[in-house]
């Protein structure tokens, strides 16, 4: 098990696209979704492909993942009709921190969303001036929430 | 993808036990389960353990496994408190098909059921004397059901 401590912020303006060290394309679909846990399947780049169990809420959650076969992605993808989340995700590196910035396509497009992995849940961070309002804990703003009411649906 | 056909039967009176070529002690919890697909985690005899998608209802379902970490299935397990299914399958071998006997413990005590797997879906075969009614594509036998709603509760 890994434990996820994760804060999430909405972005400012486009100043992080300077930083960007690294890109990937993200697939992913969500196969089941109930109160206690969702299971994600993803493939990046076309390339590689994980199963990933998530339990918990908010800042720290519980997560398992697995390499599976590119091949039993695709399968499992189309089991995820309407759940699905297209986004480019970059990759900017600030002292010993990683912030993923994700820019969302599909029926997400328009939303930008930062997120930061830290190692305890008091630990303090320089913010890039790019971070906006955070928004961890915001249930809307789960992959797995935008993957059944997307962005554009909001009102 | 496995593609699994498999027909349900309950078992009347003990004939076939004398039958049994195998047995196995089987714990296993569901960690999420909606109307897509569920997922499930099983510990096999206290030493292995697998991740298994079921997506599907009835006579044929889909299906996808993978063999994971005992240590990281104990710890799923944890998180399907109040959906968990113990039973003993026992094996049999009849020409060249494998009926196999769940013999359910816990909430579902009192519940014997065998299932039959085949290669198609209208395959014959030869039903042993101990197989009693069936009950494939009755939603309530199914392990994921019978994990939240016990058999000992059934009215």
């Amino acid at each position: 098990m890994g434990k996820e401590i994760e804060r999430k912020f909405l972005v400012s303006g486009p100043a992080w696209r300077e930083a960007v060290s690294e890109q990937h394309e993200i697939r992913q679909g969500y196969l089941c979704n109930d109160e206690r846990a969702n299971l994600r399947v993803r493939i990046v780049d076309g390339e590689k492909a994980y199963l990933t169990i998530k339990s918990g809420r908010g800042l720290t959650r519980e997560e398992w993942e697995y390499a599976i076969p590119l091949e039993d992605a695709g399968e499992l993808m189309e089991k995820c009709a309407g759940r699905l989340i297209e986004k480019t995700r970059h990759l900017i590196r600030r002292h010993d921190l990683t912030f993923e910035v994700d820019v969302f396509a599909g029926a997400n497009e328009g939303l930008v969303i930062a997120e930061v992995e830290l190692t305890h849940d008091r630990q303090e961070f320089e913010r890039p001036s790019w971070l906006g309002e955070e928004v961890t804990g915001d249930g809307r703003y789960t992959n797995a929430s935008l993957s059944q009411h997307p962005f554009r649906d909001w009102t």
